[in-house]
């Protein structure tokens, strides 16, 4: 399978190593930043590409993994005589590559990369989308040799999972972001709270959150909210955010406890 | 050393296994619910107690580990000769034990613990609180007995990283939690976010979150976040959620970045 890798980001980089360890045949890296470009070229063993016009136009699969609002000016430059033309985003639909060419996709892996940190895609759970059957299985199967956990689903399941993953993931981070503070105030180091993230993620692995949450909120321990409240009075904007989070779990195990 | 073991719950559990694994002595569990008390005095080798005056005044150790408001009512019933006397809240100060006998402390594990999943004791950190300097050392040697992370902190110090424990797994696992129901409402699996949330908090086991935060607030992707903002139409509550954490990753990235 020979492809062409649009982009010289974390996603760029992530499939493109993956795609390059299962043996497939990336032939151009195209990058807005040429050295990136290279960078990523050299690494997967691909041609570097500054200008799109130079791009390949009989490649098998196209992967643009870039910024949304840069799929669409991309794909119009582009010149794709049969191949299939994916983009990586949770949040576009398939719809924004529509005129394009005739056969488009998606192409989303559920996953937080850092460029320096490996991660390994064949645990990676990878969304697939195609504008006609035959380019879903298609794409299934370009998936599978990075994957073993590829699912196809449309436009508004994959929505429904890049808001999920911003829940948990990005604002995960953000509150480990939150804690961080807290200790730092007191010249406390972030290590005291290391083995209880990990073990709050562990947990989660063989669960559902509904049956292992804890806390003052779920007890509805007013007492304890309240100080917790009083001690972040000098944190307006974090008092909020632990009173409307104690709210939401209050209201959640309400719901899910068939009492609202 | 002997020690005695006042409540039944999770913490009491650990506790009590961690302690009597380290070879020591638990000598009696109370507890409010007698069956309870008498589960794990048969866990751990002691002897079940219904009554708090039936308590043995010499131990060495009295572990008081329940919800905060009955904490003064059960220290207020004890009769201890010359035992130190320690609860295990992180929100609840050294005072709460004032005047009840003469050696007091605080015992507080930073960990979330279920009843029916071992936790390896030996890498949670304990935070220790002494009403002397005598006191906390000696508690810091029997804490040392159970966990490799023992820290001396006051009570100030100590509450704050109860707080930050809220965020970094309360409300961490209540964003696991909405997740789950956005995933569930387009009958998809929890398990497409299992691997990120694990990456997630893989991570910062050797990062600050500082440095690996990502998603559409942290780029200020608007476009993105109106896409989101959108779809959580339907769910008011997990809209402004969405809308106020990710208003402070935006706030904390610029006042970490120097800019606000």
């Amino acid at each position: 399978m020979e492809i062409v890798l649009l982009g010289s980001g974390n996603i760029a980089t992530h499939l493109g190593k993956a795609f390059k360890m299962a043996g497939q045949n990336i032939t151009q890296v195209w990058s807005r930043n040429f050295d990136k470009a290279l960078e990523l070229a050299d690494a997967v063993g691909a041609a570097p590409i500054s200008s799109l016009t130079n791009i390949n136009s009989k490649a098998d699969l196209y992967i643009i993994a870039v910024n949304d609002d840069a799929i669409r000016t991309i794909a119009e430059n582009l010149k794709i005589e049969k191949g299939t033309l994916v983009h990586t985003s949770g949040t576009s639909g398939l719809n924004i590559l529509d005129g394009v060419t005739l056969n488009t996709g998606v192409f989303y892996p559920v996953q937080t990369f850092s460029k320096s940190k490996p991660v390994d895609l064949r645990l990676v759970p990878v969304a697939i989308e195609g504008s006609t059957t035959e380019i879903t299985d298609f794409l299934v199967y370009a998936a599978s040799r990075i994957s073993e956990k590829v699912i196809s689903m449309n436009s508004v399941q994959r929505r429904a999972v890049h808001v999920a993953a911003v829940f948990a993931c990005n604002f995960t981070n953000h509150m480990y972001a939150l804690a961080h503070e807290l200790l730092k105030e007191q010249d406390l180091s972030f290590d005291l709270l290391r083995p209880l993230i990990w073990e709050t993620a562990l947990k989660i692995q063989t669960s559902d959150p509904i049956n292992v949450q804890t806390g003052p909120a779920l007890r509805d321990d007013k007492s304890t909210i309240v100080q917790h409240l009083r001690l972040l009075d000098n944190h307006p904007e974090l008092k909020e955010l632990y009173e409307k989070l104690s709210q939401s779990i209050i209201n959640y195990e309400k719901i899910n406890n068939g009492l609202a």
